[in-house]
């Protein structure tokens, strides 16, 4: 396998152009609330780890893409706040994946979490509290 | 000023390759606790705003930067937790400026938190606790 | 003073027979968005300082009683996540005052902030996201 | 069963005299990481539904009781951060448990987490962050 083909049951995930995009890209699994992808050099900190800011973007992609193919959503929902626990390094050219738990979707907010792994080893944890877009959609790039 | 020019008072805040370097690099003001820099096309989200795992790298680096230089640290601290509050969205060629207010420098945890603003504009809070790095420090690439 | 009489420009804020009630009731400052209100042996954990537990309870009243007289809401909002950072011990006999800072207040959420200092000293920092109640509201008891 | 006799594999967990005692304590269960309490009149808010900071208090005595049994320590630790998501309403009279799942136990701090439930529908999840007390224990009230 290439360092850029997806593991298996993982396809790609479809982006447009910008952060994610710009970062590489994801991956999603195909049945499971899991997405996935290779850790490169570009998304480093100068310790030579994973930098926290990509380890929350990769959290907030996974919130946003499993609640949208959940939810059957025109978009991912917004944001409101998450929360990230980092409690162990991820390194250049590891695999990891990101799993993601829904414990609400109510009438005003939804509240999710997630875990992100590189095997069984678990890295991260995330929080979130999101709300449903229903604003405007810009036109595909 | 071009797009890529720093506001007043700032200058490069030196990256090496990886994360930060690869997504524009940022500015730190020469003597306030605050970075800036200028949202581009490879920072936003499908709905053309600026993608929240961006926001959170911002205010991340912020904290780093400002504690690294605060209290003269060889590297930016760990981060243990990040929270962050997404209030208002930022868009492509806002410049926007982080200021970090740091609560406690303790024996055994750092907190701080941080507003993310585009001019008067608050957009982003965020909260965080960080630990003193201990460890090796890699050779500069 | 007595131990329980309210400091200068603040009131007693009326309880319903309840959880703030039964652990002695706080005060409300007339004009600043700030409660305050006396630590007494009842509010302690083991360690003979006050629990986290109530200094979370009075973070979340601050919200609730701030929120609720500055937007004129029949109830206090509801709490959908609640962040509390523990920065400093709070003992037998202070008197804490907790200020209140609304950042935004929303057509789905409200995010707001707050810190409890004794004197100067801060001791604890919380975080809110709240949604106005829309329900019933039970008679007065 | 009376309403306060505990369910059964649950213990009374010994209080001193301070918040959680004067609130009504809480039982331990004997080997789960598990603590439950039932819910009276003393534990509401205005709406007639367990107060937010109560409901934080019953996590973070999860968490302390949890910790403090499964490695061994002369106190609960000392609490960092506490953060709260509020899913569903707790009524009185409700039995309620809270168990506790230890992410993290690293050399400088700890990772918990915990799920608030009555019977099979969640209402509250907490995250915490923790470090071991290093100072000195008060002798026993």
């Amino acid at each position: 396998m290439s360092a850029n083909s997806p593991m298996e049951g993982f396809e790609v995930f479809p982006t447009r152009p910008g952060f994610i995009r710009h970062n590489g890209g994801i991956f999603l699994h195909c049945e499971r609330p899991v997405i996935g992808m290779h850790i490169a050099e570009e998304h480093l900190n100068p310790l030579r780890i994973a930098h926290g800011g990509y380890l929350a973007t990769l959290a907030d992609t996974a919130f946003g893409a499993v609640l949208r193919r959940q939810y059957d959503l025109p978009v991912a929902p917004v944001t409101v706040n998450l929360s990230v626990d980092y409690l162990a390094a991820v390194r250049e050219g590891d695999w990891v994946e990101v799993e993601v738990k829904v414990h609400k979707f109510g009438r005003t907010f939804i509240s999710a979490s997630c875990e992100l792994k590189v095997g069984e080893r678990l890295a991260v944890r995330a929080n979130g509290i999101f709300t449903v877009w229903t604003g405007a959609i810009p036109a595909i790039a």
